[in-house]
């Protein structure tokens, strides 16, 4: 077993292997994890993160891919964090992402991970700032953070990225319905992906019909349309990411991203450490002959947390 | 304002605004929330729990009001909860599910209730097993809790309902995509809703597909077909329920199901509260300087946390 003093040094040359294993170690709390982190802390701050959120459908991974692929054409290494709180069930498109992965994988500029932990409660959230971080300190320029982005931990993710583009796509219907899950105040971008197909211009009507019912924010997330599939969009798409991060280092905005980062970091961690805190104080048989009892009704749930932590 | 024994008669009446009282202190963690809970906790398990879940523009909201019109019907008295960790910012969908919510609002016998609190972590998903519970307390016969069911927390919720319907639809591009994210498990009934659309073959063959990649379980989710907006499956779905409901008493599901059910209440509880706790014991200032220390790269966030948790 490699110590987090054996892990640093191949994780700052950016060797795969040692990325990987160091991700592991954030998503499973290993012993080392802390250590590591702390070693790695003064080494971060560099990489540029870009969060790529929508609907099932809308072409987010053919999107992420084209990015990377053009970021890695100008020299830059690029580090994929896809975002799914998947199951191991469903082989199809398990079975896709896989391909795709082996696919850009082959390229040894662009790391690429699946991030599916179905731990702790906001582990999800927490385990791929983690990620962030060890992509930053091994010397990727670029992260990329492609997510479903419905549900609080998928919010939490895109909400401190440093641009977070929401893909949409025409004629799926209640469109709009997939952007209520709180993305639209995180957008710093909409991209209206798949913009040859019919309805595209409907998509942009209704986003500006939203926008117009919004609070008036100071950066206004401007429209744009890609189509993926053949690349179409994708340079002025970097170049309105690029703008907005201009934008963001003129206004304050990256010191701003930076604290809602290091708040919802903290906070996901002090949540994961009090409640370990509790389980180990408690032990796991008194733990679960409280759920016992609630289950079988004879304690609300309310009053058997109280007695566990032993309070009134 | 009223104490937990002045709600407690009203609610058991079944009083709408005692209702959305009892449901409001839940989620907002009121003083009078646990006692409220510890004097129900006898009168509940009555109820019959449904999960609607399914991608946007999959017609939950349309299955969810055929669903309990035909329980009206039938004399029986629904709740619906609306699960939906959405923002206040998208004007359009919501004021359409306003409108929804007047219409059937007005049937005395149906209360409707949207949750979408993002409070504490896991809060939600809390905050809607609590909401069955005076649901059922309050004596209401069948809960729908309809919910767009991406992310860890929709997943909880489902989970641990009597009978989870999954809704799909024909044409919606990557439609098994939708269905990845944990809840091909807890599914045991798939609905493919708008039928009559080209396609619903397709989703069918491909339902098949995946039910034949995963491990068997006891009982085979069957697919039926409905189009909610005509009413068409309606008795036919409601039929499946209720065979579900037979096979779970007859197999002892239900037992394992309220175990789940108890286990994620008491665990998102103990986690609330050992969070409260831990920030109690800090305070408020010690925790903005730790935030302010991580998000300046003063100190590591593991660090960070450990030391305000006075561990080494």
């Amino acid at each position: 077993m490699p110590s987090s003093a054996d892990l640093l040094e191949p994780l700052r040359r950016g060797e795969p292997r040692a990325l990987g294993r160091a991700i592991s170690w954030m998503e499973n709390g290993h012993p080392g994890a802390r250590d590591l982190m702390a070693s790695l802390w003064p080494h971060l701050g560099r990489a540029v993160v870009i969060g790529i959120t929508g609907s099932p459908g809308a072409g987010k991974s053919t999107l992420t891919d084209r990015l990377a692929r053009a970021l890695r054409a100008e020299g830059q290494k690029v580090g994929i964090l896809a975002v799914d709180p998947t199951s191991p069930f469903s082989g199809g498109a398990i079975l896709g992402d896989r391909i795709r992965m082996q696919r850009i994988a082959a390229d040894p500029g662009i790391f690429i991970r699946s991030m599916a932990t179905r731990g702790a409660l906001g582990g999800l959230a927490r385990a791929t700032q983690d990620a962030i971080d060890l992509l930053d300190a091994a010397g990727y320029d670029t992260v990329i953070v492609e997510t479903v982005g419905v549900g609080q931990d998928e919010v939490d993710v895109v909400s401190c990225v440093q641009t977070c583009c929401v893909v949409l796509v025409p004629g799926m219907g209640d469109e709009i319905q997939a952007i209520k899950a709180g993305i639209m105040e995180v957008a710093d971008l909409f991209v209206i992906n798949k913009a040859d197909r019919d309805g595209a211009d409907q998509v942009e009507q209704e986003l500006t019909a939203m926008k117009s019912l919004a609070p008036p924010r100071p950066w206004d997330p401007p429209v744009l349309r890609t189509v993926a599939q053949q690349g179409e969009g994708i340079p002025e798409l970097l170049d309105r990411v690029r703008e907005h991060g201009a934008w963001l280092r003129a206004h304050g905005g990256l010191a701003r991203k930076a604290r809602e980062r290091a708040r919802l970091r903290f906070e996901s961690l002090l949540a994961e450490a009090a409640l370990r805190r509790a389980r180990a104080q408690a032990g796991s048989e008194r733990l679960e002959a409280a759920i016992q009892a609630v289950a079988d009704h004879a304690q609300d749930p309310y009053t058997a947390v109280a007695g566990i932590l032993g309070e009134p």
